[in-house]
Parts: structure tokens; C-alpha cells; sequence
């Protein structure tokens, strides 16, 4: 006899959290979080496949949504600004879905099978947008070596933005962020060149 | 008794090679290479510790090999110029030690166990990259962002030098990578406006 039980994701998830902080990710049972939260194995098992789901459902979406955006981008945008575009979009997006994103990352942080839990599910983001940058008309070699900086500035922004999330949003930080990769590329005297008298 | 072989941990890895490229790293075993290279068991548990050892031994020195050029680099240099100096030297000295690196290549990209071991592997120069601008005065998010850029690039110029060993040194293909990188990061119409007649 299932009933309806107000917010039950929401509720497993915080229980979850909080277990995963106070005790490792790893010596946390479901069983442990449904007590948490007052609901049953049977209710948890309705939104969630394991643990590890409730830290990273929705997240295999991720790749497809990048590509898709990769592919909606406006065609005049050179491969890079197209894939800032799409990261910005599908971030924003991730943003509203994700919720204590500082606790998530401390969780992660703290577990090697959540790190290449987290290394895995980022791959498949840079296998994505290299074959959609391909299609959108990139080169291989291009394509291959773009991805893994998209996937690189991506990684950097949610990290500052899970910090401070009130601060900008998740697509600002991407754009901060990548802006201040190009800058840090630079060679060293550019700027203070810019600035000297010409003779 | 034990004899001398010449060029042992070469006929070694020449015939794991083969075999690895004709059947798939995961239908090859020891006993096969052994065979192949004429060589006994016991010889081969001379130089590697199992057949994976052969396409990665001597890759667990990277990290910290990177971390040291990183430490040494001119301290006038830039974080980024920095680790770009670094990946340059060590990437000479890897280069110098990988032979057959397309067919290494190839037989990697076949295989997901492989493909998973160099995530892991790269995982690791990252997190040693970013230590290592860390100490030399890079703040926390600077780091963070810049050393996956660095694998990036170093990952897409061994690939690139992999297909053609003989066209360019590594180092060489890893400051063309980066260069290749830092226009591709500049908005569109830059290059474009540089050449616009001043009103």
C-alpha cells in the first residue's frame, strides 16, 4: 500500500546528505537514510537505484543535453564560443537541479569511488562535445583537443560555484571562468606592453 | 639459471604489441607474448609486472616528474608558461621512451580497461600539476583550472605527434597544441578586426 509522501525525494536526498557528511559516503546504508527520513526502502527504490544515484541521477542526461546544445548553437559562433554557449545553457539548467552543491562536492571529494565515478561521467561529457563539435564541422584533431578544456573550465565553474551559488550563476561562473583561462594564457609582458609609450 | 638476453624488455614489448594490435589487449596472455618473443616467463616477470605494465611502465614517474619541472621553471614565467615548460621537457623525455607510440595509441583507444587506466593516469598528472603551480605561488582556483588545461594539451599533442613521430619532436607539438589553443579561445572577428583599415 504505497502513499503519497509530500517531497520524499527531497527528503531522501537531504537525509543522504547529511549521513554521507557526517560519516562517509561509504559507511552510509540506505537503510540508514530511509530511517533518516522517515520513509520506506520501497519509497526510496521509487526515485532512486542505489546510494551513489542519489548524488548523481539526472547527471547522465548532461552529455546529450551538451551535444544538443553544441548543435543548436548559433552557426556563426566559432567551435569554442559555440561550446562555451552550450556549457553555459546546459549549466544552467544543472544548476537549478542540483541542491547543497558545496556538501555534494565535499562528499565526492572525500571518496575515491566517487571521484572515478566523477572522472567517468566527465569523459562521456568531453566524448560528447568533441563528436558534436565534430559535426558542427571541427576538425578531429580540434575537436579533441577543445573538448577536454570545455570539460576542464566546466569542471572549474560548477567547483566556484558550488562555493558561493548565491553569488553569480552557474553560467556567469562559466564565463568568468573561461575568460580568465584565456587571460592566464598569455604570454607573460602582453599586458604590461600594451600599456608602454610608443616611440 | 638465469641467462642474459639481449634486448630482452624490447623483443618483450615488440611482441606484446602485436599481439595486443592483431587480437585485443584482453584475448592476449602472458604465456602468448613469452611464446612470441622467444623469451621464458621468468623473463618477463623481469621487466613487467603483468601484461598492462608493458604498454604503461615507467608512465607512475609523470606526475612527479611534471611537479619537479614545474618547480625548477623559470620563476619570471607565468603559471601557465610554467607548466607549459615543464610538459615540454618531460614530454621529451617520455618520447624518447615510448616506441611504436601510434600502435600504443590504437590499442589503448580498443580497449574500455585501458581507456579507464590512462583516466586514471592523467587524473593523477592533473592533481600533480595543480599541487605543484599550487607551491609556486598559483592560488587554489587557478591551479585547479590551468592543470587540467595543461593534460589537455599534453594529451592531444602525444596524440598528434603519435600519428606522425618523425615530423616534430614532442615538446614541439605540445607549444603548437597550446598556440593552437589560444587563438582557438579568441572571440570570432579578433583576427578579422586586426586587419581593419583605422578610420
Amino acid at each position: 500500500m504505497p502513499r503519497w509522501e509530500p517531497q520524499a525525494r527531497d527528503r531522501l536526498r537531504e537525509a543522504a546528505l547529511e549521513l554521507f557528511l557526517a560519516h562517509g559516503f561509504d559507511n552510509v546504508t540506505v537503510a540508514q537514510i530511509t530511517e533518516r527520513a522517515g520513509l520506506t526502502r520501497r519509497t526510496f527504490s521509487r526515485y532512486f537505484a542505489d546510494k551513489r544515484d542519489v548524488l548523481f541521477a539526472g547527471s547522465e542526461e548532461l552529455p546529450v543535453a551538451l551535444a544538443d546544445a553544441v548543435g543548436r548553437a548559433d552557426p556563426a559562433l566559432s567551435p569554442f564560443e559555440a561550446m562555451l554557449s552550450a556549457l553555459a545553457e546546459v549549466g544552467d539548467l544543472l544548476a537549478n537541479r542540483v541542491q547543497h552543491p558545496a556538501e555534494h562536492s565535499a562528499i565526492v571529494a572525500a571518496s575515491p569511488e566517487l571521484q572515478e565515478r566523477g572522472r567517468t561521467k566527465f569523459a562521456e561529457v568531453t566524448g560528447a562535445l568533441a563528436a558534436a563539435l565534430e559535426q558542427r564541422g571541427a576538425d578531429g584533431a580540434t575537436a579533441a583537443l577543445l573538448a577536454p578544456v570545455g570539460t576542464a573550465i566546466f569542471r572549474a565553474a560548477l567547483d566556484r560555484w558550488a562555493r558561493q551559488p548565491g553569488r553569480a550563476s552557474l553560467a556567469d561562473r562559466i564565463r568568468e571562468t573561461a575568460a580568465e583561462l584565456a587571460v592566464s594564457m598569455q604570454p607573460v609582458g602582453l599586458s604590461a606592453n600594451s600599456g608602454r609609450i610608443p616611440s
